[in-house]
């Protein structure tokens, strides 16, 4: 991505404010609403069946998370999702804690299999339990996978059609064919709950105003990552860091994020 | 309201403590009982079956907020609101997103019906559509209604019987014969979720130690928006922002209150 | 305890990360999970019966707030007690708001009499509740108890097999043979929504490396409290206190924590 299909990106988010409706867990979901506003979306969460149809109409993109699912709220999540399908509204899905447990593995599973998800972001070991290969997760953080990451998150998007974004100290987002590589972050994003999830929502306000998933996670990642390195320069431990990291977000401006992107394809 | 009227009803609350039974959304409700905290109160959040009646007999007010429905919490609040009615409990009804999806709607509709709500807050977008004036929400921001506010909140305070408060740049509060309008606040207080909840909440503290639900509203208004006028000229982002609101509030002192805040009749 | 003992166990949370799972209430969850972080273990929050057992399998300690309890969060509960006392796995039980209403009374006793607690951390009032001491509660503060705290939460501890952490301006730490007094905190720490939650889960950390409950639970109010110490001395009011209180936490070195913990035994 150039710098300046990545500052006309983070532009038109500004300037549409894309409605992003998360059916997400009760543990981040505050983080979610505020960094979407930061990235500049408008965030929406409902996760009723009675109205989850009816939201996922109007917006510009639908985040599902598990990372506190539960019955009703999977059966949500299809239903949300057959919409957003229908109207070709891009699914971002984040497998929080998929090879933790048989339920979370199984719902991910579920999800993929039943909807057509546009951008599929999790750590290592999430996605390498997805890809079948071996991923190890220790609760709902990585314990890495067996092989090498670029490879398997390649194969697996190419094989499933979906784009695979995994996110580490270099971000990979691959849609089979094309990869690129985000060298943005700080070791302190992992020092607090919820950067995970408040990438997942960046991500989906990114994907409401691009054509194109690759680029959209990709430009995502990067954002947040310039935001943590920026916080991080501002920050005395792990909750002055989060407070900055949304400020840092929000100041980010279309110029700047051009220029301290790094996203390179491979 | 004079500055003594101001100074007194926040004095009020400082010294009471008046416990706010919170049944509310799971994005925002930490903010929530931060808020209820620094105005004063001392917030609770139940929403179970089994105990909300129970629970609603001990407290100064109830707030309803419907951001997160679901089928089971909507029983709950008509369980909680009957027994606040019954004992002449202050309820304020925050009518999250309603216009954006039926559900939302009907569900306020049955809460002003079913129950003898005391403060409607909502922005103009939600009272519209309540009113049946044409208002129109995106997502759960206001997109603005179809002709004057402060009529159209009036009349309808007027043929509902229940205090009508409209946040805004200059936020309307009216019982259908008295208009209050407040002049505080800062555009930052848009920057960040939450802030409309927290109003509901701020409201329920005052109003438990009220017996005027126009003055308490806009009593309300007025402290949370100073707090976001110091708050803004604190912080470097909307997260500085958010947290030096909470601050600001809690700093607050009944003196200053009163001299800083702009509430006029008109 | 000794300086060398603090230090040691911090030092041993900080170095095995110990998994903490928590089934808890929507309020605070967010502030529980980045507590745990702050203190080196790693949170995990699942609530869902398909999945809890599983969950509590892989844990080092098991955390259960009743918050905000519904039916289907309390069988969960008990579900994941169950694995829990099954595998050994100490499990902190905070039992917020008994008192308030019949339906936490009584399920804080019966999750007291089915499932085998290591610890019960409370404020006086719940503790005093459950105790059958005259505890009175307001909401879900203390309003104190009837008669001598310490005598009261040793006799509890005695009869019912179990460390009682009695929350307050002096907490106490009893097993009903050994009583530890932890002098640390500051009252700011009463200014904000979840330190009492944020202690069970500190506590959990501290226990899943512990044999010691009493030890463990003793440590984790240290802990918590020389952090509250120290955010005071760098805040304005209490949400800044609030963001230095996870700083503080995470800045705090075994070193720091054998010095400045006030644990004293009676």
């Amino acid at each position: 991505m150039t710098p300046a299909q990545l500052s006309d990106l983070l532009a038109r988010v500004r300037k549409n404010h894309p409605l992003v409706h998360h059916i997400t867990n009760y543990v981040t979901v505050n983080d979610c609403a505020n960094i979407t506003i930061c990235a500049g979306g408008a965030p929406i969460m409902a996760d009723a069946i009675e109205e989850v149809a009816e939201m996922t109409g109007i917006v510009g993109a639908l985040v599902l998370n598990i990372g506190t699912l539960n019955h009703d709220q999977v059966e949500s999540m299809i239903a949300a999702g057959h919409v957003a399908n229908e109207k070709k509204i891009p699914i971002i899905l984040d497998p929080v804690g998929a090879g933790a447990t048989r339920f979370r593995t199984e719902t991910a599973r579920r999800l993929l299999e039943e909807l057509d998800i546009t951008i599929l972001k999790g750590n290592a070991g999430e996605i390498g339990v997805l890809a079948g290969a071996d991923g190890k997760v220790r609760g709902v953080d990585s314990a890495g996978l067996t092989g090498d990451p670029i490879a398997i998150a390649k194969a697996f998007a190419a094989s499933s059609g979906l784009t695979v974004a995994v996110s580490g100290p270099t971000d990979i987002v691959t849609d089979g064919r094309r990869v690129l590589l985000v060298e943005n972050g700080h070791p302190m994003m992992g020092g607090i709950s919820g950067t995970g999830c408040m990438a997942a929502s960046v991500t989906g306000a990114f994907a409401a105003e691009s054509d194109d998933p690759v680029q959209a996670a990709a430009a995502a990642l990067a954002a947040l990552g310039i935001a943590g390195e920026r916080a991080a320069a501002r920050s005395r431990g792990p909750y002055t860091f989060k407070v900055a990291l949304f400020d840092e977000l929000s100041l980010l401006t279309p110029a700047e994020f051009g220029a301290a992107a790094k996203v390179r394809s491979i």
